[in-house]
């Protein structure tokens, strides 16, 4: 990622993170994760976005870091269509949050696309992993039958 | 979607789809879609352009066409990851070839937005689809054991 795009993501991070975890928690409502506590619901939508926030901050460890999270994610109930609505969430608002700021850069198709980058690698990585475990678990189902 | 959007997207679409199908063939090597024949491919490949195409043109019926869509690309085996990588391309050719056109529209945040939201909303119900369908099998699997 662009190093002035990654300062400034880190620079708003925080502004980032609480809107998204106002935005995130509507689709809550929706999903099958209503009975689980709402602290860890809390600490989970958290250390998600410390995990997103990672990403930029060292592109070589990210997805190590993802794939370790995601397994955590699945074992854990989280559905992928939470994930993936959570992360299309994420990329608005960082882009709402930055394109707010002075500089024409962050109003250009060059930002939009550096953002929609970040997630898209970010998406591909969480379905990935999501697919993988489904069909590993049809897979030794059907081993058992 | 606004309709001098849909207006445009449909002025291009040729070149927009058969700009498509060179960048996705890209992604057929690294996926399990290397069995099946070069007709099949073309044509499931084509099919699902038109689908995309067809949900600029009439709002109401998108999520029903895309429903049925998903459920044979899931009975031919098409990787969820394929797909959405897929769609990933699709709005970047869209945004792209748009962008060289003239007006300051297709340029602007409101216009990425509105690309976005309109392949976020497919994305998010071809994840839904796959995840119920592997939900399913694996709930049926557990039955049977």
């Amino acid at each position: 990622m662009d190093a002035n795009i990654r300062d400034i993501i880190f620079q708003y991070k925080d502004a980032i993170i609480d809107q998204w975890l106002v935005e995130i928690r509507k689709f809550r409502k929706e999903d099958s994760l209503q009975n689980i506590t709402d602290t860890m619901y809390e600490n989970t939508n958290r250390e998600f976005a410390d995990k997103l926030l990672s990403t930029v901050q060292n592109d070589n460890g990210e997805e190590e870091v993802l794939i370790l999270f995601s397994e955590r994610l699945i074992q854990l109930g989280w559905p992928l269509n939470y994930i993936t609505r959570g992360l299309q969430e994420f990329r608005k608002i960082t882009v709402t949050t930055l394109s707010k700021q002075e500089a024409d850069y962050y109003k250009s198709m060059e930002f939009f696309q550096e953002i929609e980058d970040w997630i898209d690698s970010i998406v591909n990585i969480l379905v990935n992993e999501y697919s993988g475990s489904w069909e590993n678990t049809v897979f030794l189902q059907k081993m058992a039958l």
